[in-house]
C-alpha cells in the first residue's frame, strides 16, 4: 500500500533562504517567473520574481537562448549566487542551466516589470491577473493581509473567538433599500449587509466573537470610498461597562496591527515607501461637539445636525491632525435619529446613542456602540420605530434568554488599507473590486 | 483633549486566570451567565458561564435573595474561591456580593444547563441562539474555530500568502445548474461557487495563495451530507512538481491541525470525549484500482464507472481502515469526464486526471488536483468541451501571460469537522445552516 506523509523538503530555494544560510558560491535551485529582460548581446539581465521578492540573474548567451525567454515564462534555473550590492536583496545569481517550465502565449498587455506602472485605474482593474504581478501592486494586498492577520491575531489574545456566519440571509440587520436580493428556492433572500445579528446572537455563547468576512451593500453611488461587496472585520463583545470599552480594544487591535506590519511586512513597507501613523493615542471627541469645532474654526454653517457631511469628516480629520498630531479621531455619541434600532441610547440624553466612528484620515473607517441588550427595551424600542418584532424572533431570542451589557464594530477592509496606504480610491486596494459597472473580473 | 489609548486591565477574572494565579482566598470579581442553579432553601448552587468553562459559585440566602436569580441571569460577582475537588476545574467560589446586569425576559425553551440536551437537530438549530448556549454544543464550534486556525497557520509557515476573492461573480467556476443568481443592477450576476478562478490567477502574482470564506451552492438535494451556503478551506500552489505535491501539503494541514487541537484545544476534546486520527500516514489508491477493490471484497457490480457511488465511498473508507487503520484515503486518478475543465489530464493516460480526493470516513472532504497551466491547452479542452473561450477572457488572462504548473484543493469545513466529531448530519457543525427549507435564523 502507498502513502503520504507530509510536506516533502524542496529541493528549490527562495530569496530569505538564500540570505539566511548564505547560499552563496554553490549550485542552487530556483523556480520562478521572468519579471524583467536586459539583452545585453554577449549576456542578459533577468530578472525572476519569487514570492519574497526578485532576484536578478545572469545569463550568458552560451549557456541559454535569451530569445526563448520572455517576461512572463516560468523556469526553472540552476545557479551560482554571490553577494551583489547593486543587486535586489544584495545578491546576483549566474545562471548555469535553464529548464523552461511553461511559456505566456502573449507579450504582456501592460509594463508589469517597470517599478511604477503609469498605468490607469481602469486598466490595472479589467487586467488585475496580470497588473497584481507588479512588486508594488501586490505589496498592496501584502500589507491587507497584515491588517487581517493582526486584527484576528490581537482578538484571539483578548479571548475572542472566531465565529463564521451566514451570508444568505432572511432579512438585514441595517434596513433600508441598499440589499441585494437573491431567490432562494422559491423564498425571498438577501446576501447579508453585515454579521450584526449573528454576532450579538454569539455574545451569551462565547462572550466575545469576532469575523472577517464579506459583506453586500447594493448601494447606487459610484463614488472613490463605496464598494459593493467588501470585507468587514467585525467584534462583538460582551460584559462591557460601557462603549468606551469597545473603543479602547479597538486601539489596541490598531496598535497590534501597527506593530505587526512593522515587524512582519517591513518589505512590503520599504516596497511603497509607507510611513506607520503613531497611534499610541487617538483623540475622542463628541458628535456635536466636533461639528461645532469645525463649523468655528474653518467658517461653516451646520446643515444637518443629525449627520456628518463627507466634507465635515474631512474637516474634522483635519482639526485633530493639527491638534494632536493623530491621523485617527474617534467621534462620539451619534443622534439616536441615524443609528440603527440596535444602539443604546444615551440614558443621560437619548436624542444621542452611545456609539462611535473613527474617522481615518477624514473618513470614516468603523462604526461601532454599544447594543441595547434588555428584551423589553429592544422591543419597545423596534415599535417605537414602526418595526414588527415578530419579525426578528430569533434575532430577540437571544436578548429574551438573558443578554449581558455588550457593543462591537465593524471596520472596513478595503478603506482601512486605502487610508492608511494614502491612496484616494477604495478600488486600488481592493483586488478585485465591485461597483456599480464592474462584474469582472 | 481626551484620548484612547488601548486595552486597560479588567478587575474580573476568568478561569484559566483564577487556576495559574491561585486566586484562591481573597476578594475576586467574575462576570457572567447564571448557566445552572439549584436551590438547597439555605444556600444555592450557581453555576457560571465563561466563555473559558463553567464555575461553580455557593451564594447563603442572607447574602442575595436567589428568587432574583434566573438561568440567563448575566450578572457581576464577588466571592471567594478555594480549591475543591468536586467542582469543575477543582474551585468552588463562595458569593460575598452579587450585582445583576441583565435579566432574562423568559424561560429557557430548552435545558441549555444540562449535559447532553436530548433535544431534536430540529429544536436546536430553529433555536441557535439559545442552544449554543449548551457546553458541548459551544465546544462544536470552538472545535472547528481549532480547524481553520491549523489550517492558515500551517500555509502561512509555508509561505502562502492569504487572499480575499470575490463572492459575487460574472460567472461560475463549476459551471452546472446549481448556481444562485441575482440581480446586479440589471446585469446577471452568480454567487460564487468556489473561488477557483480567482485563486489560480494569483498563484503567478504569489506563487502560493489560501483562502477561508463561504461558497454557495443551489443544490435541491436535502440530504445529511450537503450545504447550500459552506466554508470552504482553499490553497492553491505553483512550481509544483506534480499533482503528489498537492496531496503531501494538505497530509501536512491535517497533521498541524490535529497536534493544534491537542494542544489548543485539548478541554473541547475532553467536553466532546474526542479520540483524534493518527494522520502520519494517509493511504492512497487509483480510482480504478479502488472501485475493483471494494467490487472484489464487498461482491458489488460496478455500475458507473465514471463516478463513486457514496455507497462506494463508504466501503472504499471502510477497507482502507481495515488495511492500514486510517481513517482518511486518497482516491487518485478521477475520470477526465467527471472532472471539469480546469483539470489537467493524465498525459499517460487521458481518460484520467492529475487529481484526487480526499475521503475522510468514507465521505469526500477534498477534491483537488493539478489544473491546465498551458494556455493554448486550456482552449483547447474548452473547445473540446463545448465551451466558449472568449467567456472566459479574464481568467484566461492568467494563462496567456505565463503560468506555472500549478495545482490545488478545497476542503469542507463543515463537512471535515462532521467527520471529525463522529456526527452523521453536516447541520450538527454548522452554526447556522442553510438548506432547502431553512434560512433562519
Amino acid at each position: 500500500m502507498e502513502y503520504v506523509s507530509g510536506v516533502k523538503k524542496k529541493d528549490d530555494v527562495n530569496i530569505n533562504e538564500i540570505l539566511d544560510k548564505e547560499l552563496y558560491n554553490q549550485p542552487i535551485k530556483i523556480k520562478g517567473i521572468v519579471h524583467t529582460i536586459r539583452d545585453m548581446s554577449e549576456f542578459s539581465f533577468i530578472v525572476i520574481r519569487k514570492s519574497q521578492g526578485v532576484i536578478q540573474t545572469v545569463l550568458n548567451k552560451e549557456v541559454f537562448d535569451v530569445k526563448e525567454i520572455h517576461e512572463g515564462t516560468t523556469l526553472e534555473l540552476t545557479g551560482t549566487a554571490k553577494p551583489e550590492d547593486r543587486a535586489p536583496n544584495g545578491f546576483e545569481v549566474t545562471i548555469e542551466k535553464v529548464n523552461i517550465l511553461s511559456q505566456p502565449a502573449a507579450q504582456m498587455p501592460i509594463p508589469v516589470g517597470k517599478w511604477k506602472m503609469k498605468t490607469s485605474l481602469e486598466t490595472k482593474l479589467a487586467l488585475r491577473p496580470v497588473s497584481l504581478r507588479n512588486i508594488r501592486e501586490r505589496a498592496v494586498f501584502k500589507i491587507q493581509e497584515g491588517v487581517v492577520k493582526g486584527f484576528r491575531d490581537f482578538l484571539y489574545n483578548e479571548g475572542f473567538t472566531e465565529i463564521r456566519t451566514p451570508k444568505i440571509v432572511a432579512g438585514n440587520a441595517e434596513g433600508g433599500a441598499n440589499v441585494f436580493k437573491l431567490d432562494y428556492f422559491g423564498k425571498k433572500a438577501f446576501l447579508a449587509q453585515s454579521p450584526q445579528f449573528y454576532k450579538q446572537m454569539l455574545v451569551p455563547v462565547y462572550e466575545r466573537v469576532f469575523e472577517v468576512a464579506p459583506v453586500f451593500r447594493a448601494e447606487k453611488h459610484n463614488t472613490t470610498r463605496h464598494l459593493n461587496e467588501y470585507t468587514s472585520m467585525d467584534f462583538e463583545m460582551g460584559f462591557i461597562e460601557g462603549f468606551e470599552d469597545i473603543m479602547d480594544m479597538e486601539t489596541g487591535v490598531i496598535q497590534y496591527i501597527m506593530n505587526l506590519l512593522k515587524t512582519d511586512y517591513a518589505k512590503e513597507l520599504k516596497i511603497l515607501g509607507l510611513e506607520l501613523p503613531n497611534v499610541d493615542n487617538i483623540p475622542k471627541v463628541r458628535f456635536d461637539k466636533a461639528k461645532e469645532l469645525v463649523a468655528q474654526k474653518y467658517n461653516r454653517t451646520i446643515r444637518n445636525p443629525y449627520d456628518l457631511e463627507p466634507e465635515e469628516e474631512i474637516l474634522i480629520g483635519e482639526y485633530f491632525k493639527e491638534e494632536s498630531g493623530c491621523d485617527f479621531v474617534f467621534v462620539t455619541h451619534y443622534p439616536s435619529k441615524k443609528r440603527p434600532f440596535y444602539a443604546m441610547d444615551d440614558p443621560e440624553d437619548t436624542k444621542f446613542t452611545l456609539s462611535f466612528d473613527l474617522l481615518y484620515k477624514g473618513m470614516e473607517i468603523t462604526t461601532g456602540g454599544q447594543r441595547v441588550h434588555d428584551y423589553q427595551k429592544q422591543v419597545e424600542k423596534m415599535i417605537a420605530r414602526g418595526m414588527n418584532p415578530e419579525e426578528f424572533e430569533d434575532y430577540l431570542n437571544a436578548h429574551k434568554h438573558g443578554m449581558p451589557p455588550h457593543g462591537g464594530l465593524g471596520i472596513g477592509l478595503e478603506r482601512f488599507t486605502m487610508k492608511l496606504l494614502g491612496e484616494i480610491n477604495v478600488r486600488e486596494t481592493t483586488m478585485f473590486p465591485r461597483d456599480l459597472s464592474r462584474l469582472e473580473p
